[in-house]
């Protein structure tokens, strides 16, 4: 079994509401070796691909991303929901719905960090209905650059979002794939 | 001169309204290889303090804060803004003025990660007033974990907030320690 998938076997509860409970090691406590571990795995699917930036959104992508990109030998640039006094000019900006949080909201980049040199690998925790992702691809679209795949952490494969991104011709990978799961049958990996 | 300095030196521009131009490596895209680098700094000096979490608050701070854990092979926990439909009971809450972005947020860590056994250090990326490390330090308090130190990789030391925190009794370190900066002068350190 791999490593993410034992990790959730062995220390996950699933909730009423669907929801995993997953934030004693990877988005409130992150176990860092572990995590560091399991991105190995996007390094055997995505290492010949000749990526040269990891794309992620805040808050919870970012540890995951740089602990990624560290195996990549890359940058990592993290779309932002606010730009502060500090922001540049030019941004590049989609809409995202937040499954969890239930709110619509805009994520952005500088658009001189995103460009058509660009190689891109994009990285999130957590791939439901796919609208982190397909709000990232937007970002890449604008600036113009080339998208390699995509990598998630864990995908809760049942609702259609990993699926939804890989028919639109992407590539994607998921460390952990649920499924199915509930409080009184536990988890199942595709 | 250290890495961190140096790497200010040769790409930061200030501008005007105490703005240090550095989203190109740290807190917008980040330069995991070099971020990495500066924190085995923070392993020389509290490398013998046997920490065994580091503490941080999102967004700006998780990566970095991933990346000194993985030297110091403990895990990260990061403060939170808002927590969301999977939150846990019991939290412990902290308020803190954000200079940037001019508002008042409150942080918080979920009870079940804090606790008397923890010996912290505590991350972030920018130290100006030290809001943001008063409050991580009072996350702590109330949990009674021990804060064995704080590591900031800029500190804007003339604004005080790193020096008040001493004075509070604990060690502060910076990878780069700004004692004056303006768009006609330059970047100087301490």
């Amino acid at each position: 079994m791999r490593v993410i998938e034992e990790a959730i076997s062995q220390n996950c509860k699933v909730l009423p509401g669907d929801v995993l409970k997953i934030d004693h090691f990877l988005n409130h406590q992150i176990d860092v070796s572990l995590i560091s571990k399991g991105c190995e795995e996007f390094l055997e699917v995505f290492g010949d691909k000749e990526v040269n930036k990891i794309l992620t959104v805040e808050s919870s992508g970012i540890g995951i991303a740089c602990l990624a990109a560290m195996h990549f030998g890359c940058p990592v640039l993290y779309a932002k929901k606010l730009f502060g006094k500090n922001s540049d000019d030019k941004l590049y900006s989609a809409s995202c719905y937040s499954y969890t949080k239930g709110i619509e909201y805009n994520i952005s980049v500088s658009a001189k960090y995103l460009t058509p040199d660009d190689r891109v690998l994009i990285i999130d925790d957590f791939l439901a209905g796919g609208n982190a992702l397909k709000a990232l691809i937007r970002l890449c679209e604008q600036a113009g650059a080339h998208v390699v795949g995509c990598g998630t952490v864990v995908e809760k494969a049942y609702q259609g979002g990993g699926d939804a991104v890989r028919a639109m011709g992407y590539q994607v990978h998921s460390l952990a794939r649920i499924a199915s799961m509930s409080p009184e049958d536990g988890i199942k990996f595709c």
